[in-house]
């Protein structure tokens, strides 16, 4: 099921977070994009922590990252998300990170559905889905 | 209860620990604090990961740093632990961090072990305490 | 000099930096403290960035942090950070972090003036003094 | 230019680096791929360090993992790390994280050899080439 839907928001680097390359560690973009993920999740009404509250997990199984231009200490900057689509028990999502009108990096996710009891993949639970389905019209 | 257990463990810094000023965060160093702690806590025959399987949490309630010189990507550098003492459910621990002869940071962090049911403070199991006092002999 | 410039900012804590305890991971509140340390000196007109371009680091030298309640997954934390001082070349800052009304978390850093050439503690540059004077008054 | 040079180094889980699911945080294998990548440098006889010293850097432009098993708090795991081609200024890695005889990620990275002055890509030194000539035979 395509979902695409888009949040945007904002963040600042944090000093810890470059490197002595004077750059935001390669690393640390992973964050960024799970601040990315966590937001469109919340502006699509489906909260990650009610979700592990009733019994999901949603670990990442695959990342890909691009990096383009460095974010620098201090820079503020867009994390742009779109939650593309589920297919089954995954759900991807892709990012770009902005600074202004340059696209610093992009990347994306896939995530699977898990239920913390039995830790197999699961199909999303149906408020989810219904959420999705609404989005998508 | 004194206790004056000392470990000595080597890491290696990685570069993402490392900040554009040239030298390892400063709030890395609380992670190196931890790697000397568990080594420290291994090398006595207690096992972190034990306590926490069987029903202890053991949060660390009070950190104190003082940064002396820095330390650099890729040093080698030793983390010198002390388990200073065990008063009620508090535990102490005394760091240096050293390359070659000099000291780049000390600091202590106060431990309290927590049933992890209740979430209060709870006296160490009694293995626990049979272990600090043949250590102490 | 006493300064006694107070900031508040808030940030939401990421799934990354609680660890398996279920909370904010205790070295990662060194990062929130610095998150609050440079909106305070933006509030106050200092740039950080605009230091290190000018020739300066402030590299901290002593860290102590008191931790008294956890912070969680997706909390939205105000961090209440103090200019306290400024003696010679040492600032000293205080800090809160606050979920609603209670106090998670207090502790101070101090930092030092340092010249990046030859490395060694220096007055603030004078605008720098300037403005903590007009804090001041 | 093919390369498969292969090393294995080995690390031990920090507990900063799990998060509150209870397995590594999805963003911290870059750290451990970091690790491998320098040690596999290591062993062919390049430093990093000294690379940087002499006027180059060496980012990180393409990331990719596939997270298969987590891998948990103390957990003793081998990096595996192929240093697997060199292309103009581009080069190539690949790894594996194991525990025991299981993979528990895999991934790659792509890194470009860049003019510290220019900031623009840029053949690797001629001992770099050297080098890799000779762990070629």
């Amino acid at each position: 099921m395509d979902i695409n839907f888009i949040n945007q928001t904002t963040l600042r680097v944090r000093y810890g977070e470059t490197d002595q390359m004077g750059y935001v560690y390669y690393g640390n973009y992973a964050q960024y994009f799970e601040v990315g993920r966590v937001e469109a999740m919340r502006e699509a009404g489906m909260s990650y922590r009610e979700l592990e509250e009733t019994g999901y997990m949603l670990p990442v199984v695959n990342l890909q990252v691009n990096y383009l231009l460095p974010a620098k200490y201090d820079d503020l900057v867009t994390v742009k998300t779109e939650i593309v689509s589920l297919k089954g028990a995954r759900l991807l999502f892709q990012y770009e990170i902005l600074k202004e009108n340059s696209v610093l990096c992009n990347g994306e996710t896939t995530l699977v559905f898990v239920n913390k009891l039995t830790m197999r993949p699961t199909p999303p639970p149906k408020n989810f889905i219904g959420l999705i389905e609404s989005l998508n019209k």
